[in-house]
């Protein structure tokens, strides 16, 4: 599979966030197309973009002619196309386990506080900035004490999300983490979280992928 | 595996109706145990349901000793241990073009509509009925438009989603069109998903998993 990878994505999706780490992790070269959320009215609302992305989101994946949407089918594609470094382990009950923490994430923090909510939020349901503010907030409280106690619980927790290699939990986790101090959360009551993520961001790997090194950070 | 399989199941959580649909469709027999999302003040919020699922949420699979959470890590897993009657298909390609389909609904349109997003906007956003009701509708059209283009415009999509048989997409898709009828969503720009829904559910193995024929339906 010596076909080109390009990634479109923007600095600060957490869900381009998280492929961009799965990339990393793989060791594969890739490409960035910066495609930005809020100049021009939105550049995933142009045309050539959402023949891409029917759904106007980021991230998408191209892979030679092949065009991937969804961070979390994206990243299950590149670990079955690309099995060094496994995003997954291999027993189907370790993987299930992995799958519901990313999914914890995918799932039910983020697609409530992307920025197409936030602007549904403000323009047709008239919520003040407080509300808004408070509204991310508590999504992220919800999911975070919930994982907290699936990883603290666990004696599959390693040093990451699962075991002492970084995965697909360890995908999704940092990048909502990343939104979680933009937006003040307190994260002192899950210290399994904090700990997890230093371990992560320690890791050149995890580092590369953060938006503020990005080259369309802003 | 001959382990006994119980699914804690809410008749109108289209997350578990989604695994209902899963078990049908690989011959799994299953005992269901209800958990009522509105009685005694929401019984997924009761400890014994807590241990097993930190998210308070519908569905949970058990397994022998092994409990599963997240409907889609839950199919997944179904999929891997008894690969009878895959939800997958086996190319890597293929398989992401399924996984997306099912993220559409299970990321970027049900999470948003589900029982505790609709109470935080009543009690806290404090944003009245008809606003409420016109954020459901919102999100489902957003999301369906995107799947009648994904599946419309490829030569993957046959009788179902993916083919002639009906898979992991399907499980997720007739569920939210279920929740479409209900909330009183117009469907008719969306063809394709009215002929995949009626496909599907000609079959006993969906129409058995619909909530109206659920053991606790009221």
């Amino acid at each position: 599979m010596g076909e080109a990878l390009q990634l479109y994505t923007y600095w600060r999706s957490s869900a381009a966030y998280r492929v961009r780490i799965g990339l990393n992790l793989k060791g594969l070269a890739h490409d960035l197309v910066p495609v930005h959320l809020v100049r021009d009215g939105g550049q995933q609302h142009a045309a050539d973009y959402v023949a891409l992305n029917p759904q106007h989101l980021v991230p998408t994946l191209r892979h030679g002619e092949r065009v991937l949407t969804q961070s979390l089918a994206i990243l299950e594609y590149l670990d079955e196309v690309f099995p060094q470094t496994p995003l997954l382990p291999t027993s189907a009950e370790a993987r299930a386990r992995v799958r519901a923490l990313a999914q914890v994430v995918a799932c039910d923090i983020h697609p409530l506080n992307n920025l197409r909510v936030m602007q549904y939020l403000e323009r047709t349901v008239e919520a003040d900035a407080a509300r808004r503010e408070e509204w991310t907030r508590h999504w992220m409280r919800e999911g975070f004490a919930a994982l907290e106690t699936m990883l603290a619980g666990s004696p599959d927790t390693g040093r990451f999300c699962h075991g002492d290699t970084p995965g697909l939990a360890d995908c999704c986790l940092v990048p909502q983490l990343y939104n979680a101090h933009r937006f003040g959360v307190d994260l002192a009551p899950y210290p399994t979280l904090q700990r997890i993520e230093q371990a992560c961001l320690a890791l050149p790997v995890f580092d590369r992928a953060r938006p503020e090194q990005q080259p369309d950070a802003q």
